[in-house]
């Protein structure tokens, strides 16, 4: 999968993905008012608008672009018609060529991170049937609970010849406070480190010995370009971070969040990328499917903020462009 | 919510909960026939025998125990119509008075995880309406993310009274590759400690870092008991770190997983509790579930698979009490 996705970047020439992620209040009173109307103020009135919402700005941008990631939470707030629309937005999304990434964050012990990974990437044996339950490309993955845990999405990456991001570090605010704990690797003798009884503790942050995990577990799907299907997370607003762990998973995507409404800019993200200009993906989400709200893009209106998300679109690939440019590359 | 869990379990004298976390290999072959039959061997036809299992158990049950935990991946694996067969029984638990306990392990950046917390404990706006779309009473929480990413569910919690576990130590055989690493938690002069140039680092394992915000998170829920709505989840597996938890979270309820099938026995689980036997629930799945598959239950047959359910319940309690009786409560 992470070779479809390399070929997808490379023919778009925008390493970016747009997040699906669709707020109400994001959504434009007539799309609003039409679903209501039809199914009214209920869960299913709320998910006829999300679809509606979605449809429009996956048609005027999916040629701009390789990758949609829907965020489940969005669609899951609506019950089981959101995540019906869920399933149909993935659907349509793939039936447009665009790879679909999971924004899941799923993650338990071994069966159930099993049951987790046939419902997004894998098939679902009901008798003598296979049958697909939500069947995105990539998923998030969330790695707090070990080894066994991920595994199980590993194993129907093989499989299905899909991927996963695993979480290493967000992009929220207090992502570090877990994250960014400083473990004990192990006591080791003549390391930099502190000094303890002439024998020197070396400390790392928790992320880079996820990221390390990750760069172990990224072998296990390896595709013909250099880069694994299984890849990390690693938040546009920790650019330091990025530099540090493009190191430690060499052989990793990196799916970057936290560009634009969360801070991060163009530059900010060079460090997550290799000297070819692949190497990671950059997501946003509310600044793109919400553009129309945005000063920037006003003059487009509510009734075309399809028209809007295609210009930040654009906008989008431009910005990283010239942060490449600025470098070089 | 805390509270009514309390007045639950010590009116059942079951200090337990029943993980409806249904797999079709523990379904008798009657149930899968007929639903088959009546909708295929579709996700349709595997969400219809979910459904009539969880019934005929839960029928069976209701009376002995205070809460039951349906294991949310277990039905996402068969898509839309499984989730909504997990609403159906979510529904149908609290029809019967049993606590739900919805095991989602969720969590994400601040508004996603408002957007889950939404899903699973409150309530979403759609125009002027306000719908519910899972309404669990409690929900598992993945606390990766850190405090932006658990405190949307505490505010739902608030305004809806109520609760949540967060993910602290589990039951998985892997769950000590990250929550297990020593983390530095500051220099302190004179402590206990590996001596580093005078200094001492105190260094404890994550999952008791990871107790600590817990312990902090709890004090924004408190009942009426001594008990917050704020609690954690421990693996029965892990009775030593139960014990130190126990202690770090004095007003933190412990859900335990792991009792019956992943090797947790009574005796394992005396230190989750405090001396009044409350301050944990102990979780069994298919111990319970798939007690007809066990050979001690065997006499039942698949026909009677919900008395078989029933037997196994009044047996862990009695297992339980008897742990209890061992060491004089």
């Amino acid at each position: 999968m992470i070779d479809k996705l390399i070929e997808k970047i490379q023919k778009t020439g925008a390493p970016i993905v747009v997040g699906l992620d669709p707020m109400l209040k994001f959504i434009p009173d007539h799309i609003l008012k039409q679903a209501f109307v039809e199914k009214g103020e209920t869960l299913e009135g709320a998910a006829e608008a999300v679809w509606q919402f979605n449809k429009a700005i996956i048609d005027q941008i999916a040629d701009l672009i390789p990758a949609v990631k829907p965020q489940i939470a969005m669609y899951e707030q609506f019950g089981v018609p959101g995540l019906s629309v869920f399933q149909k937005t993935v659907a349509y999304c793939k039936e447009k060529g665009l790879i679909v990434i999971g924004d899941i964050k799923r993650g338990d012990i071994g069966s159930t991170s099993a049951a987790y990974a046939t419902a997004h990437l894998g098939k679902v044996k009901v008798g003598n049937s296979l049958c697909t339950a939500f069947d995105e490309d990539f998923v998030t993955v969330n790695p707090y609970l070990g080894s066994d845990g991920v595994q199980p999405f590993i194993d129907v990456c093989k499989e299905e010849q899909k991927g996963i991001f695993i979480l290493v570090k967000t992009s929220n605010p207090s992502s570090g406070e877990f994250q960014d704990r400083l473990i004990k690797s192990g006591v080791t003798a003549g390391a930099t480190g502190a000094q303890a009884g002439g024998i020197f503790f070396e400390d790392k942050p928790l992320y880079e010995a996820v990221g390390e995990k990750v760069a172990e577990w990224s072998a296990q799907c390896m595709g013909a370009n250099g880069y694994s299907s299984i890849g990390a997370v690693v938040g546009a607003t920790y650019p330091e971070q990025g530099r540090i762990l493009r190191k430690v998973m060499p052989h990793s995507f990196i799916l970057v969040p936290g560009y634009g409404a969360q801070g991060g800019t163009g530059k900010d993200l060079i460090h997550f990328f290799d000297e070819n200009r692949l190497g990671a993906i950059v997501n946003s989400s509310r600044g793109i499917i919400a553009a129309y709200q945005n000063e920037n893009y006003a003059k487009f209106g509510p009734e075309h903020f399809a028209d809007a998300s295609r210009q930040a679109v654009v906008d989008m690939i431009a910005d990283i462009d010239q942060a490449f440019a600025g470098v070089g590359r």
